[in-house]
């Protein structure tokens, strides 16, 4: 496995694997490694002959009242981890690599960025639509795959994808969970003990939300009024930012919960925002 | 020559010769095909194997007050200008195929398109991004040429295809002018007989700038005022949209004409927006 930290380089081993007629897989990342990104880069090789990790933490996708400096980055350890997991390349550049002076174009999918994440995160989905495409761009896979625990910024992916006509598959990975159910996340090691405690409540939210509707509770309102319930009680050190029942697709809200309908939550502790989903039906 | 209607056949009729390793050039244009747009196609036989050139009146580039319906379109004559040119592919595809049910991604270039052109025709430049950048990943050339009379089109062009990593080489072709220096342009064919007999002004503005420089006149100011001199003298049917000079990359107002200054003016005529540009040294 190599390591490579410009455009150039990765773009010189990409044509000449392409060259030779395998299938490049990508997985982009921001570093600080799980399981979660670990599953990502094995269902990318099965998808693939070659896979490609990116490991860069874009200040695009940040506010500025967000945790761009202090995010984890630890190259050596996420470098054991990718190639644990089988992945052939990784492309770690700097911040200059990637916007070079005067940079000034921005991708906005419009519509699917409002909402959930979006509302509480201006200009987040636009930075990662734009680092996406220059990702896609600079790699050119065949597939790419995201996590489905980031739902609104796999939706996002999807509709840019299509909208730019990019002849890229777009593969979404299910959620990997801690044992207790909380959903992997790099953020997760900025909780306290008393935040750890109590963050697997998000998943015990969805939990209840999926077993009210296979016994017929189907009514939005009334689901998400329970999962407040179960949050208020659970995790006190948290403050709810959203509760969300909305089509996977447009991420409009629903009224029922249907097949393929999207629940989804996010919760501010003190120390780091964390979010959660499940497909309810 | 073939003339196609989808993405998909496009595709597939590039992949099969870029196995056979030709070089792809690609001239996108709206049709109403003039002898610039010619020029253009020959440029990029000079640079490539195969050419494609893409008819498509964009709805997105065009404001609610602006022509989109009138636009002339006559794909018959268009494919027998391209084919006198030595186009080897026509991909003119209808709205429906370009822009699909819940199209919802929109690419900006910010800076740039904010003067000139984009001041008085506020989308435009977003909806030029936009489409140009499906066409590019649709057709995926090697290289893609532009007509420097849209000068800021070419700069916004340039700066997005460098901002979004993509692999393809923008080249610039030179104005072509009408035996009395009007610039080609589709519109022209709007302008009655007198507006058409008053047109060829914009072009001596431009010439006048030019000889002021030449003979060391090189205030941005004073250049500016007399071309506006000239257009209220000699074109009096028309109005005045800008009288701008820039530096040709960035687009930001200079005070002195000096090396890769851009001059470029538009005039509104009662039955067309003209524009020309030149490069003022």
């Amino acid at each position: 496995m190599q390591i490579v930290e410009t455009i150039k380089q990765v773009r010189q081993i990409i044509a000449l694997q392409k060259k030779r007629g395998k299938r490049i897989g990508f997985v982009p990342t921001m570093g600080a490694l799980h399981q979660g990104h670990l599953s990502l880069i094995r269902l990318a090789k099965k998808h693939s002959d070659f896979v490609v990790v990116s490991i860069f933490v874009n200040p695009t996708q940040f506010g500025p009242k967000e945790d761009y400096k202090k995010y984890p980055r630890n190259l050596k350890k996420d470098a054991a981890l990718c190639q644990s997991a089988g992945a052939d390349l990784i492309f770690s550049p700097n911040v200059k690599e990637v916007y070079s002076k005067g940079f000034s174009t921005f991708i906005n999918v419009e519509g699917l960025t409002q909402g959930l994440c979006g509302a509480s995160r201006p200009g987040h989905f636009r930075g990662v639509a734009t680092v996406v495409s220059k990702l896609l761009n600079i790699v050119q896979p065949d597939a790419a795959v995201f996590g489905q625990k980031d739902a609104q910024q796999l939706a996002v992916i999807r509709q840019m994808t299509k909208d730019l006509d990019l002849p890229i598959k777009i593969i979404g990975a299910p959620i990997v969970r801690e044992r207790d159910g909380l959903a992997m996340s790099s953020r997760n090691a900025y909780l306290t003990l008393e935040e750890r405690a109590e963050a697997p409540a998000l998943y015990r939210a969805l939990q209840l939300a999926v077993s009210m509707v296979k016994s017929g509770k189907r009514e939005a309102d009334s689901v998400k009024r329970e999962m407040a319930k179960l949050l208020y009680r659970d995790a006190p050190l948290g403050e709810i930012d959203y509760i969300e029942i909305v089509d996977n697709e447009a991420l409009k809200p629903v009224k029922q919960v249907k097949k393929n309908t999207l629940i989804a939550l996010a919760m501010n502790f003190p120390s780091a925002r964390l979010i959660d989903n499940i497909i309810g039906a």
